[in-house]
């Protein structure tokens, strides 16, 4: 453990240490969805704390997320899902961090072209002006392939960014290497198949349904960044919205 | 004609009155989904209007997301989505409206139990206190079956509502019947199959990936008004996110 782990977890209730570490259990497949965690008594056994501690952490395990309390029966390893708010921006590498996952990406082909691309939103055309730098890329949580995305990139804003290392988070690609700022987005998220020629992206057996998320970035009025498809296996991801 | 229906029309634009034809073509399945609607030419011919207006009408049928102009091809009916921004607040009867259909409603069961109902959402348990009025229903646009619902609804909020007529939109209900406004709405959207003992509501002989809405309203702070788990064809439907 280094010197910043060790004051990570002193800095820590007790109860809040024993969560992490059924969390840390859950995440490395150690106790998989469906199965139990340990019991209240188990806790209280293994940690030698009191029984207070040990529903604290089943419940901040709880609160997270992890697992689903089930009356009489015990506690279970939930269906992992990662959320992201559908109302906000935020990186798919931000987001995996926030979810306490640690994001990778594989570009897997990469083109410049000088047409123009067209993308019908919302119920209007968008044309961004070439010359584009188009992108596919794998992005993963941890070594879960978690998203597929094509992403289409305006070079009149960003020039040379096909020179650039595609590993990395575009947003901060756009803020550090250009200065720019994704100002608003609109997308449309609809289901989709994850089907042959797509599911073996997602080291899949089997078509599950997906979400897709298509739209568009602006970095200021009517200053189209980029546009995107994205694909995301419906098994373990979805979108939080809120209305008022 | 009635005499509304002639005022409407005379109201507008001949080109909007065009418009308005192709349209109806395509929502009675007249010209289905792939392809052609007429020509500018055959426009031209068939109404004798000028090329401006033909080509208005074309343009307006196309803002409206009913076709899709290809180059040098032609103009084609799209896949008839039918699309709901999720930041806002609007009742299934509205968003059909505002989308050109006409919604209905079938209450396929009823139920009053006394328990109280929870729903983990966004990292949070809630619970709904009991007794509570369950019901399942489908709705249409025109008469194609869009979404399949379990709504559970606070009778200490709407005291006796499991004896009005759930055919009616629940948000006028809320409003009128119980002076209720919704305040505030947390969803989570996540993709799902519409297979066997689904689809069949759906009239599909085959299963589709669906959207499914799993959510609660607020009509005050902590106040629960309703929960929600929404099923939507993913072939017909799509949500639209606006971030900023």
């Amino acid at each position: 453990m280094t010197e910043k782990q060790k004051s990570a977890v002193l800095d820590h209730p007790k109860y809040y240490q024993i969560s992490k570490e059924i969390i840390e259990s859950i995440k490395k497949g150690k106790i998989i969805k469906g199965a139990k965690v340990p019991s209240e008594n188990e806790i209280i056994k293994n940690y030698e704390v009191s029984n207070t501690t040990a529903r604290k952490a089943l419940q901040e395990v709880e609160n997270q997320g992890w697992v689903k309390k089930v009356k009489g029966k015990g506690t279970f390893v939930s269906e992992q899902t990662i959320e992201r708010s559908a109302n906000k921006i935020l990186s798919f590498t931000d987001n995996m961090r926030q979810s306490g996952f640690v994001p990778s990406t594989k570009v897997l082909n990469t083109q410049v072209f000088h047409r123009d691309q067209s993308l019908s939103i919302q119920g209007r055309n968008y044309t961004m002006k070439g010359p584009i730098f188009k992108m596919h890329r794998l992005r993963y949580a941890d070594a879960i392939p978690m998203m597929i995305e094509v992403r289409y990139i305006s070079l009149k804003f960003c020039p040379n960014i096909d020179k650039k290392d595609m590993a990395r988070s575009l947003y901060s690609i756009y803020e550090k290497d250009y200065n720019l700022e994704l100002k608003d987005i609109k997308q449309v998220l609809s289901a989709s198949m994850i089907g042959p020629g797509t599911m073996e992206f997602f080291d899949l057996k089997d078509p599950i349904p997906g979400l897709k998320v298509e739209g568009l970035s602006f970095c200021g009025v009517e200053m189209i960044l980029e546009m995107e498809s994205s694909l995301y296996r419906g098994d373990k991801y979805q979108f939080s919205v809120n209305a008022n």
